[in-house]
């Protein structure tokens, strides 16, 4: 068994791109396995692959994580290797992709810039540092060489953050927004089951969601089956993230819900339980 | 070289899910090796799974193979792990998503179902058994663990049966449906190479296709060429079904068929050859 | 580390065609380490594979190099092994999806027609030779085989060749082509780096894009961030062809162009530098 090295990208499955980083990493790493996590983020939107790949890392093994979601190919952002607290690589731009997956894996012990052009694939296009930055390193990271073999560490601080707002907690208000929409229409909002709990909120409480002028009050369950397919439900997902969901149905459909929109959650009086 | 796992499901490749599957699994089998039949099943079409699953199964090394369409995902219905005759590990829901498989590699020789929770990721999600009960199985599986460690045998006979019917022969006449369109608009048949022979039928037979008030007498073909491109053809395709096909374009859209569309079909009596 | 296989089709990831394809070939050959290059060519489209696989194979391990893009599937077409002077093996139909990548991999050094069926899946179905001829050969050659093993040697000159024109120098125009858009609506044009600087043309030069009655002066530069957000320029792709872009943006969707489109490219007298 060879070092793990996970791949998330908006490089798309079309193109011969995604195939190409994973030649270079094996040309350098022959021995590393190399598992996709998604190469489907949306053109540019480092959100939502932001949000991918920290939902994704926590169920990998330890190893290598590579993340490439870059608007500012080309341009002055500089790339960084994050090693976490868990014992992780992660690589990739410094535009806040990295920072929610370092913080699911124990949170950030080191940075380091990537400078050193030895370790890049040369000559290097201005517009695929995939192939020829960030594969390479994480290649070589994955075959054994020292993380302060490829540049100057850097301040933590001076790290480009996460790249969406955190819900905000007012009074017995929940204000938060929709971070993600699933391929089965599933809405993911900036909610933890841990705010959630700060906030007294639990199983079976009944929710008032409330969105521009329109509202409706929905059940926090366990699972899509404790309501009829068809039903809209509260749930927690397997990233610990907060779901307006329908069972065997789309919630973005039904409620013309999508990304970015603004959601209120309040706690209804009367629990059914609890 | 490591034990194989195949891996088909409806979870798409947009969302991190098959990654994180995945990513369970090396974490328990290092040395397995993970081939993908297909992620992009129609959301809890499993019917379409079961088909596409059969196809590809007899063509795999002798190994795991995990199969999850799961519309029943967190409700009472069962999870199992099938042992075929030809000696495969058949793992998922008990939705007869597994069983044309199974047939396919010889039959079932026995059944477990899937209870202990010593072999699962905690906590479980409730909408994502995938993740937290099938892949950590077909992981251990894989790894060597005996089948009989996952939970009690069950009878074969309480499962749940393949989700389509059989085609019906009925004097002259063979009724069947269109089970599966593929992406080049390909119809395939709930009838197969043995059942076409019992009727017979054979090459080069002109063969009266009805459906609604419409009709078409088509010959069957070794291959797509032996028709000019645009034109109409009956074949048996890779997986032995009977498939009505246009050479170098789509049958779905000349002939407006689509999947469950009934079908009845005759031998013509003044047959080309043979 | 085993023995690569990289894998370009026109397959699609929904049905299950590509993942039969691997299991082949593990059978076959185990230890082989298999890359996607893609398999989202469009149905047929033998010039896009063309171009998709020169442009991956440069960039990957020396080894073999499975491409299946084949409408002449079933008819006396040839299936054909290319050694490149490189040393790699390239595996598929003789309709010069092959071309172009050998030519990238230095060039052809012997030709080898499949033709002995004891190194193929019977029986043989003539609508995948994928799965039956090119998938068992490309895994036994990763094996070891020999490629005299698998049919007689033939000649370079009778090969069908690459499936587009190239650009054309007419004085101080260079006639060229659309041959591919990206999915960022990137268009790649029929022209390299190497007849760009033939034509004395050098970065920083502007640029007279002509096509229909419509024409735009462009300049060329080394990367999209030289350009405001949502501005065109003309810069040189990873692989090393001449395109035009948009910086964040579709220039397929800005101009109107589209794979086959008709350019004709003039430098301006008055250069900004150089």
């Amino acid at each position: 068994m060879g070092p793990i090295i996970t791949f998330l990208s908006d490089f798309g499955l079309s193109d011969e791109w995604v195939g190409v980083c994973k030649g270079v990493m094996k040309g350098i790493a022959p021995h590393a396995e190399i598992i996709d996590i998604s190469h489907k983020v949306p053109n540019f939107n480092v959100k939502k692959g932001a949000l991918l790949f920290a939902s994704a890392v926590p169920f990998m093994p330890k190893g290598v994580h590579l993340a490439v979601v870059d608007p500012g190919v080309g341009t002055k952002r500089r790339a960084i290797i994050i090693l976490t607290k868990r014992g992780d690589y992660l690589i990739g731009p410094d535009n806040g992709l990295l920072i929610p997956a370092a913080q699911r894996l124990g949170g950030i012990k080191r940075v380091v810039e990537i400078t050193n052009e030895r370790y890049m694939h040369k000559p290097i296009c201005p517009s695929f540092h995939g192939r020829d930055i960030f594969a390479p390193v994480a290649a070589h990271l994955a075959a054994g060489k020292d993380m302060d073999e490829f540049g100057p560490e850097i301040d933590i601080n001076d790290l480009v953050q996460t790249p969406w707002s955190k819900a905000r907690i007012s009074g017995e208000e929940i204000i938060c927004e929709v971070i993600y929409v699933d391929k089965f229409g599933t809405l993911r909002l900036n909610v933890t089951l841990h705010e959630l709990m700060k906030c007294g909120i639990r199983l079976k409480n009944q929710i008032l969601v409330k969105w521009n002028e329109k509202n409706v009050i929905l059940p926090l369950l366990r699972t899509f089956g404790e309501v009829k397919a068809g039903e809209l439900l509260l749930l927690v997902d397997s990233s610990d993230h907060l779901c307006i969901a329908v069972n065997q149905g789309s919630a973005a459909v039904k409620l013309g819900l999508k990304v970015g929109s603004k959601i209120t959650l309040i706690r209804e009086r009367d629990p059914l339980s609890n």
